[in-house]
């Protein structure tokens, strides 16, 4: 393993360490979607022992002097090779794996762990109170590794944290962002609430829908799309996700007999993920540069899909026959016009994970600014709950009732996931962004799109983001696939076409 | 992980080294069963990288002084502490692994990969001639394997092969056995085949036999048998298996609509490896002590299963009314008698995994005389067939009239696993002598089976064989659980009671 010169004992390491991810993506697959229930235990104990090793890895002595070493020898290479960004994302995972000393790394696995459980039963019971100790051994934790990775990143804390989930995010340029967003969005939710009450409520399809019937539509929709089930799988867990190996890309869903859509929606989601990991460049797979970007990028291929395409007038027309073979289905509710409006409904709710496309981002900033004050120590976790409903109030202008429909609904602060949110909505951003360039490059994508001519759009998508993979900075591969960074106008135009427009 | 004693070290490195065992277990699992097939490539990327982790664990610097000073640290313990047997599964894996260079590994890893690969289509093309040169160069890592381990362990080349899948077992040892079965099965052979033809022919039962209907019968044998489904899966590949991890068993089949019993008797074959892999103690889980004993060991326990107890007749008086049940069977076919003599029918034949239990020996015996021959270089390669069927005529009386009947059989040779073998049949002795064992332990056993309470037969077995895992020799497993060492009598007394006795 440690033949030749610096940047190649690099490759190789990483190489490892790749493929220790690709075993574990499987073993969590395996555990989500058919693992027997009594062998949780052993699971744990594998995955732990083998994050370990990846972890030993990248804190190996001699790995920052290699990377140092690789620096110069590389110090004439063009800035378009693709060794630079590797060596750049190799240097990443090393400062991030090498901040923060084992022992805190151990006891956040810990700590983590045991408030996820906690966390289960609290949101269950409504009981805030009961959470309280473990999160607050959780945060004490993560503001530990944050100061530690802030120390050895030359990052604010919080930016310390967001540096894991996507590099080179900062406040500084999520703040105007989230601004912006936050100024418009509340407007906007009310003129659409506005005119969505002035015409008549769209009709849902009647079931029951049966499964094999979903899970054939689905698959169906997914190879049009361009996923291949060769190399690919398609399985049911409780909590849908993406996952699996480098060249076995599995998503995962949950169908309800009732609503074939709530399913239908969430595989479209996982597919736009699923196309970003297998439309990946097989020159640089097991490496570093080869990896998808970050989560933000990565939400942006599942928005792409599902948001920008498959809610869109154009894919339900093509989609349409094809729901109507599967289920049979006929009536008012079968119609492109109504489907669209049922599909882009927007109603304010309280919890994240069921909101449209326009109240999203609103929930996202709540939690930035919630998860902010938390780390720095502004908002003492007694007072969370408090906090949360008077955000979600001035925000969204509802009030949880309890604590589930608040601050106890997402699993992320439990299981230790500080500044992870704001990538939901940087992704769908983005996928405005990617989707308006590709329309501008294909006048006649809408119109392929309509007669299932897919194709296209996947072509341009594994050109200018997959197969980019992490060869350039999340603003540069913007730039160069749309013309300029993260613009928020674009999405904010993106809804007032869809919602205030023509559509 | 480098604290303690030498032993806590010890410990400490060789639970890691099961861990990921395990992992590589539930990647094997999901390769046969679930994985797409165009993600072939990576997953052997995959296992490689655990693979070669899991070598360096055990050759890493210092490992064999912490053995020494471990043993030194642990001379005053009673020969009962199961840390003395610990320690001795420990060193041999070490020896095992470091007698070996890394280079020679490497080289054979890839030399069996290809040459299994030739085999695959040298089997379907009866071309013994085109596998040849891929084989010669296996045998030949083969013998330097042999060579680097005999000189390591100071065995004979053949027993230091022997010794990785069954420990302890000799040459000087597998002679007298095997003589005795190759002087005795030709003749017992011929009186069963004489006394068969004097009857009628046993009546096969009329299928198709619905799959679904197959599963649950087998699910509903293997949990009387006492298999836990909240720890363990049975699932459906091309070559059944006994896989999976610790606390979580998985097994395999292939069901045929034709013969339902071709199915069920592979899964209650599977079902005795897994609840061996079940019943290992709890308290030495992820250590060597703890894993099961060996090859032979664990292949007494699918045979105890499947050639002792569910081909007998009081399993299948038990088993009778559940079949009828499963596939609404009626007529002559469905009768105790005649399923007994259906299942225990002996037809020599050229294949040995579909041999009877009186056959069987046999196919092993030639295997066993070619492999330390082709070791030795007394059979060179290109004689092997003339050999194989000169030998095959010897014992079984009958010549395969082609290679794919004869040498080109079994995927053993071409994927490097010479000494496997004779485990198969020390296998198949232990379980009449475990059984017979049983049986004197309670008389009242096979009433017991009959009536379907199977606990009794599970206790025995968890008591004597699982719960001791690998404390002591196979030799004093099987003198402390039987009264004496392996026995050749007590399996030819199974013969001969079976097939010339009273069944």
């Amino acid at each position: 393993m440690m033949e030749g010169s610096a940047y190649a004992r690099l490759t190789e390491r990483f190489r490892r360490r790749a493929l220790i991810g690709d075993a574990l993506g499987i073993l969590d697959w395996d555990q989500a979607t058919t693992m027997p229930e009594g062998s949780a235990d052993g699971r744990a104990e594998q995955i732990a022992t083998l994050s370990v090793i990846r972890h030993e890895l990248m804190v190996a002595p001699g790995v920052g002097e290699s990377i140092g070493q690789a620096e110069v020898d590389l110090g004439d290479a063009s800035p378009d090779d693709w060794r630079l960004g590797n060596l750049r994302e190799m240097k990443r995972a090393h400062l991030l794996a090498a901040a923060v000393p084992s022992d805190l790394v151990a006891a956040t696995a810990r700590a983590n762990a045991a408030c996820e459980v906690r966390w289960r039963s609290a949101r269950a019971e409504n009981d805030f109170a009961g959470l309280l100790p473990a999160l607050r051994e959780v945060l004490n934790l993560i503001q530990q590794t944050a100061a530690a990775r802030a120390e050895a990143l030359s990052l604010a804390p919080y930016d310390a944290l967001l540096e894991e989930y996507e590099a080179g995010t900062r406040m500084v340029t999520l703040d105007p962002l989230f601004d912006r967003l936050a100024t418009h969005l509340p407007d906007v939710l009310l003129r659409i609430i506005e005119r969505q009450n002035a015409q008549p409520a769209p009709v849902r399809p009647e079931g029951p829908f049966d499964i094999a019937a979903q899970r054939d539509l689905a698959a169906e929709l997914m190879q049009a799309l361009g996923f291949d089930f060769d190399r690919g799988r398609l399985d049911v867990s409780h909590h849908p996700f993406c996952g699996g190996a480098t060249g076995d890309v599995r998503i995962t869903t949950r169908y309800n007999e009732d609503d074939f859509t709530e399913s239908l929606m969430g595989v479209l989601h996982e597919t736009g993920h699923a196309l970003y990991e297998a439309g990946l460049p097989d020159n640089w797979r097991f490496q570093p540069v080869g990896a998808a970007l970050g989560m933000a990028i990565h939400e942006s291929q599942s928005l792409l899909v599902e948001m920008q395409v498959s809610r869109s007038r154009p894919f339900l027309s093509f989609a349409l026959p094809r729901m109507q073979a599967s289920f049979g289905g006929r009536g008012p509710a079968w119609d492109v016009d109504n489907l669209y409006r049922l599909y882009t409904r927007v109603e304010p709710g309280f919890i994240r994970v069921d909101a449209d496309e326009v109240t999203y981002p609103l929930h996202i900033i709540l939690r930035y600014r919630l998860e902010r004050a938390m780390l720095s120590g502004d908002l003492d976790l007694a007072d969370l709950p408090g906090a949360w409903n008077d955000t979600m109030s001035e925000l969204v202008g509802i009030t949880p009732p309890e604590d589930r429909l608040g601050c106890l609904q997402d699993i992320h602060w439990p299981s230790g996931s500080f500044g992870y949110f704001p990538t939901y909505t940087l992704g769908a951003m983005a996928a405005a962004q990617f989707f308006s360039a590709a329309k501008r490059a294909m006048p006649g994508i809408e119109a392929d799109i309509a007669a299932g001519r897919l194709a296209p759009l996947l072509s341009w998508l594994r050109t200018n983001v997959h197969g980019q993979a992490s060869r350039h900075t999340a603003d540069a591969l913007l730039t160069r696939a749309t013309g300029e960074p993260l613009n928020p106008d674009i999405f904010l135009d993106h809804l007032e076409a869809r919602y205030l427009g023509d559509g």
